[in-house]
């Protein structure tokens, strides 16, 4: 089984581009729905947030350290850099007596247009609290400490054999239900350990089932951390703030890189996982707006479907010159 | 015949993304070359303007106007919207007793960073002089004044019935050897006449092989005008000025959007076209590079090779995270 057709960019009345995919719906017991090949290994990238969030919660640091829903919405972002996401994360790491020179995720230019164009005409560089997964760091660093006891160094929290990653390698094989047959080094040079797109899929429908054991608990604080504070988790004009918002806070939605998109569906018990294969973000994006339309779970009508999916695509003069469409058989 | 696996790009040792595409190298004969499938018919968008540029050159018009390389190089270009090309656009519209409102390619921000950022710090709008068209819309309004005559209005140059369209579609036609199936309306809101991409590779074989006629002579000047004129064709850090600056003036290299580009090797007497059937700009600046390579036109040790190609991809630390590889196969 190869990847399946999903997403068409359509101009002048035939197809331009042509984006292809794979994705599983799935709940408790397995796959519900698919499309492509389900056993395609990727790297989540950073669709697995809230899975390496997990050890966080579980271990105890989260709430030793008085880490709030805000706290754990930022420890599963990828953020868009703005004022907002980088105060928050300098305060949580100075209420840890900590800085920004605890993290190696090193620095990047924010999405965030105002913070953006703050630095660029100031002529300040980014720090590492712009990157957009700091919240995460910041969670490993809390995790670090609380299990080094305080007061100790955390040392290299990214090393594969550190503590920290190596309780983010047993939750995540936990959760997808597999061992992962190995990681890549991801943008913010953390260490992400691959699966299949069946095993993302199946650690969604774990977090949308979850029960109340303790494993169960921190996947439901994680998940209502994540679909109260959407603002958190990425930021305007991203899409993963806009789905969450238009789902009106049901249904978390997340991205990754290289085109991963993963949701998780609470009150349906569902999860969603899905990889385009050239990596296009346009494409994942446009997909999991239509799977999520698909599952009923997000109004056709809400601009967001519009913005992502069924709408024109405009040139510089307004005019429409193309569109997306779904690809016969997808969803 | 259908796509064929061109660009991988690798993570921590397994592939995480795979652009698929359609490639020819075509002589004066035909297809030398191919990989996927020569017949899939494509816009050939920017990738053309070369071609768009034709009756500009062959109905005198250039001539009247005094047009020199440099015009054509920008009538020819995607530029980046730097000062240089500002300037020079606007001063080839106002020897025209022309303006900046009399284009229709509509305002969008430059790619060229101190433009950019000087707009983005003045609070200064863009203007349709950065448009990474405008030459190209300079250039349709010399032609349109040159056919209706001094002092006559040039009309919407942008309409498919306007003498200058049907002038470009007739010398599309021609130098494919096709009939366009139809057009797509450009980011720039010009008419983009679809062909298949072995019509592509044959107009490039064409401008490579150019003879002494009057078709030849007008290949010749705009080939000459690209290759000798590479920063005004794209700019700085951009893949064709790049490519074209480590070929030393050799060979034309032009991109055009959703992922396709072309070569013309005049010396080899070769035309190159290619397609990444997803749009991925990456994956067609890394297959042109390898194409190039290839044919031996481009030496591997070349810096631009490593960065378009073959160099590690490091992250935000500067840690090599990934790399870009050729499939199997290709080329």
């Amino acid at each position: 089984m190869r990847s399946a057709d999903m997403i068409e960019l359509w101009r002048g009345g035939r197809r331009e581009s042509l984006h292809r995919g794979h994705a599983v719906v799935c709940d408790a017991k397995g796959i519900v729905e698919s499309w492509g090949k389900p056993s395609q290994i990727i790297f989540p990238r950073s669709s697995c947030k809230m899975v390496q969030a997990l050890p966080l919660v579980e271990s105890g640091a989260a709430d030793a350290a008085g880490l709030t829903d805000r706290h754990l919405a930022l420890a599963c972002a990828s953020h868009s850099g703005a004022r907002m996401h980088v105060e928050a994360v300098e305060d949580w790491l100075t209420t840890m007596g900590m800085g920004e020179s605890d993290l190696l995720c090193g620095c990047h230019m924010p999405r965030d247009r105002p913070e953006n164009r703050r630095l660029t005409c100031s002529d300040e560089s980014p720090s590492q609290l712009h990157n957009n997964c700091s919240g995460k760091h910041a969670g490993f660093l809390t995790l670090a400490r609380h299990l080094r006891g305080p007061g100790r160094q955390t040392g290299d929290y990214l090393a594969p054999d550190h503590p920290v990653q190596r309780a983010v390698k047993t939750a995540f094989e936990e959760v997808t239900g597999e061992i992962s047959p190995g990681f890549g080094i991801d943008g913010c040079s953390a260490p992400n350990w691959a699966c299949t797109l069946n095993g993302l899929g199946r650690a969604m429908a774990r977090f949308a089932c979850a029960g109340t054991d303790r494993r169960g608990l921190a996947m439901r604080r994680l998940t209502d951390a994540m679909r109260t504070h959407p603002d958190l988790v990425a930021g305007e004009g991203r899409a993963c703030t806009m789905l969450m918002r238009a789902m009106g806070g049901r249904v978390v939605a997340k991205t990754g890189a290289e085109a991963v998109f993963v949701a998780i569906l609470p009150d349906q018990g569902l999860g969603v996982a899905l990889k385009i294969a050239d990596g296009g973000t346009r494409a994942a994006e446009a997909a999991i707006t239509a799977i999520l339309v698909h599952l009923g779970v997000l109004d056709q009508a809400e601009p967001v479907v519009s913005r992502l999916l069924s709408g024109p695509i405009r040139n510089w003069r307004g005019i429409a010159t193309g569109e997306l469409r779904l690809s016969p058989g997808f969803p």
